[in-house]
């Protein structure tokens, strides 16, 4: 169903890149949840464009309007809905996507799609802008869930071939991560702006994967086969943008390494049941262990690029050459983080309600 | 919500390993839609055990007996129904699987979840048998979409470290994959049978990569968001026990090339709009492309080995040995291929009912 | 979404009334809840017919066998199913209904809809018989209730325009009702079957209205909107066939006195907020307010009769005289109080559920 | 699931009475839809309070502010935001409804559903004014059904007793109910306003039922069971604050006669299957028949009267007598009016998408 997720929780999302507004209803939330405006406005700035030289220079206000659902800092028990404005909306720049549909986007789709009527300007409905009321409730599902005791941190794992330090999937490194520039090694971190900088430059895009990590959750999250905690949180990664692979754990290496080394022997520490390895990324059957929960993300490269590309005009059934003007993110990577996060953490808050039904 | 799937249609898969009988219900289909149910035992029997030596020597009859839903072949419009009964049910071998957990497999998170109270008995309800009524519903919208012209296959693309010729991803060579051992390269599947039989030999258990594509899709199935065809089919195929990772297109690589690449340049073919590469696996924005659509998903090897492995006792909380007995398939992956098939047909066949409600 | 019901639950109903078998499956239940299948038996035999002779003599074992989902006397977590085989399947006698709808069914709907694929026998899946799996889902989730001290119970308030005593809507009567033919005054009980064998007698049928009272009910369940603890019965009990009309408390008579008399004010019975009167029936808001829950829904008379009635051939479009033969129930109201307490019942356990999860 | 509707559509309705804002996403709309905003409009006054003497002399602007979904007058696919900015909002004159629960409003359940949480402004999520945002809804979707030739009206069938003329369910009168006050007979309007006048006079409210009529329905909407139109219907009408009975057809009367009397007969007119009374309201086995649809919904008096009325302090656990000031509806039935056929409306549309869906 479209732009709605979730089983307790109910999250819809609206908006069109260039539109009057774009937001969210979350509703399903229980009343007297603490809400700290403050720390959500921080987490929506990781995600802000035009913060530092490596996004684009554009500068939009991610600044929420709360218009229901929170009652003097608290959940009042009503659906929460939020939007943000849009400041510099429907210029009129955009007029021939619907003709020549950019390579890698959803304009040919949405063309199809929507037989012409769709909202071409800035992408519509499928800009990554849309990425902000993600992150709003995420951001909030964040917070509730750190009062729990389950936090959640991701980081650049790749980008374009040059990875980080991974996790250490016993116990992830999600508080050594900083905020600026998410990615763990301070010499990565360096070599990977320069690769930015270089296809920027280029006037090239490039991709990369995030790691995302869940600590103290709690064993018994999860229902069994659709269900399970990978196929929640794989359907709303995968409402993100750009997103081309999700994987678990080791992920695609469990078809490399043989039973005896993938299955995580079970020991006891200070009388908890744990596992010695995590290959399964915390999860079991669908079902979280009590280990840290471990996945990834793959974003492709950004597909605008001011690079001449050939493309069709669907009016004239014309080859023709297209080049994206504007200033686009060469890398949307670093800002996905926050987003990664928040899916997780909507995906994550959604299973502990359902959790919490049938304890 | 656990064991139930779909928007438009609504699958309900139910059953443990070795209970009475395991199936499925499958509601929201058109009425007269035909049933060949003998094309579809032979689907059945491609996932069917003891079929070949490189699978388990347990035979089971997947036959599934229908209760409800067909009239004289044709759909009647009322929720379909089948089961499978179980022929050997609950000898009570499992019983010590409640106090000492497999690794790799389900039965600590379901002891956690369940309180003690799941069926221990061959995995219960989280057992790979359950795949069985997968098959069913799948192998069902898989006949309804033939007729539409619409056409899965999938082969594997690696097993344990060794590649099947890939798919190429303009024209997917799903006519040529041969039925009793689904692998493109003759000389590739000899050696990936000596892998298993090695495996098997060792005592030990291997897994590999499913790659599968669909043919004759239209443009614009799929919504946008969280009901994007990634989204759609990354929540089903997450749902076959052992998945860890689900991609499409180039999948991860994407991380590797620059948008310049990566970006699929449009083209017309007879008047067709097309893309010259089909890195994104036929999927941009979340929506269908009319380009074949490709993803892959990962299995780990199957948990269940013969080698001794460390667990704990639940009940005394002492380290103990486990040595699994019986017959297992050292390795799931060839008998997985028609049960990725089944699951990506049901997500398609969901999408396409969706579709028709908007067109 | 068709024959699928529930949020934090999921019912699907499946089957034809001269299908192999009509079913259930139930998913969603948390594991460890005990099941008293002799007790829920003497439920199922409630509403089975051909147990007396104000009922059909036709005489259907409505026994179920249960598949999954309870091991050992308790449920495992696993969906349940349960199926009862049809022993008299498809005889073939209903092979006119297609061309000749009988009045008052969902023959001529069917027909439409399905464009002649449906099931005609009996009625398919529109088939009274189709309430037997409810009762098996709906007397489950009774028994569960009652080990919370909710309590369940329905009578005839009115049959054919005689009414039983009305229950007492602050102190219910539900202890009273005698289980052979659920109406409180014995006289009126009488009455009652005296009109039943009439309409027998002269091949006709009478109607009737069914009122249910909920006991033990804690305040808070239920949602705001299309949550609402009416929205969720009317949705269910609508479900039953025949259901013309669903009232909550005093029901279409708030039309008629003003809002002085018809606001229940508040007092205090020995530390527990309550009403003075129970005029809204235990639901302010859509939210359960701590009184017990009062509906009621009437029936309309059995379909089925003997006398001669007016029809249209279908195929040849002339009017016709359609005489339906076999024995068919002349009320089905008597039968039809279990199934109204089994559609509450599986209600209730959903939004009781659905409230842990928030509280 | 609390504020959200729907099946193909999905209806997400947000606000709380003196919050920031009240609005609603609709998502699941298809593209290339037109909007006629001026008759939207036009619909939204019909609920509006102040336009006339009979209601309550607040003047509320509910001047919808679209935010998305909505290009140049057309659909463009992407879900439709639009919301309704209060201009006095929270003034605290409601302080103390937390503590003195108003009898027959929503604030006793609240106060213990979300813990004290709750925002009592003005009842808060539970107020009447939530209805604004289902007519901006059910207003377009009204638009919708229009163009394909389903049109939709209802009248006051009640009010406090008194009777206007009944739909003639065979061709009912929805193109002579005047738009200002929905009566049909002038000389009932007129009794009808006198009788609200009156109870303004006394301080006090009284009670209504709407009886609504759908013309054009194809055969064929509406899905087996709980899926079946009434249960469609029912939901979405008892989501609607006040509303204590929903009626199809003849409703309870069809308690009150034989079979052969109830059941509608079947004829050709014209080429056409018809029927020859509809008192079945145009549903059979959940399925619309062709025939109009009929449906009554009862609203209970407005529980806000000037009459002092007992409740309980529930911090002091004290009886206390309550008296409700400001300028309330003495009746809403009239307002409500249009509020029942968005509701319609949208049930409508949603099974008519899905009926698309499985043509």
């Amino acid at each position: 169903m479209s732009s709605t997720y979730g089983e307790m929780l109910r999250l819809s999302i609206f908006g069109q890149s260039h539109g009057a507004a774009i937001g969210m209803t979350l509703d399903g939330i229980p009343a007297g949840l603490p809400v700290d405006f403050e720390g959500l406005q921080t987490f929506l700035n990781r995600r802000a464009p035009g913060q530092n030289d490596w996004s684009t220079p554009r500068r939009e206000e991610d600044r929420p309007e709360f218009l229901s659902g929170i009652v003097d800092g608290y959940t009042c028990g009503a659906p929460i809905a939020a939007i943000i404005k849009n400041t510099n909306t429907r210029s009129g720049d955009y007029s021939n996507l619907k003709d020549c549909p950019r390579p890698g986007h959803a304009d040919y789709t949405a063309q199809i799609k929507y037989k012409g009527y769709q909202d071409p300007a800035g992408g519509g409905h499928f800009s990554g802008r849309l990425t902000a009321p993600l992150c709003i409730a995420g951001g909030l599902c964040k917070q509730w869930l750190e009062q729990k005791g389950i936090r959640i941190g991701a980081h650049i794992e790749w980008l374009h071939g040059l990875n980080d330090t991974f996790f250490d999937r016993l116990n992830p490194q999600i508080n050594e991560i900083p905020t600026d520039f998410p990615v763990l090694s301070e010499y990565k971190a360096q070599r990977m702006k320069e690769i930015i900088a270089e296809a920027r430059a280029m006037g090239d895009s490039v991709g990369g994967t995030i790691e995302c990590a869940v600590t103290g959750l709690p064993a018994g999250l999860g229902e069994p086969m659709f269900g399970g905690m990978e196929s929640r949180i794989a359907q709303i990664v995968y409402g993100i943008p750009a997103v081309k692979s999700v994987e678990f754990g080791i992920g695609p290496s469990a078809a490399n390494i043989p039973g005896s080394e993938c299955n995580d022997e079970f020991c006891i520490q200070n009388g908890v049941v744990k596992t010695k390895t995590n290959n399964c990324g915390g999860i079991l059957g669908g079902i979280s262990n009590g280990m840290p929960l471990i996945f990834s993300a793959t974003f492709k490269p950004t597909p605008s690029i001011a690079r001449p590309q050939q493309t069709v005009n669907l009016r004239t059934g014309e080859i023709t050459t297209l080049e994206i003007k504007g200033r686009h993110d060469p890398c949307i990577v670093p800002r996905a983080v926050p987003v990664v996060e928040a899916a997780a953490a909507i995906a994550i808050y959604d299973a502990y309600l359902e959790w919490k039904a049938r304890k």
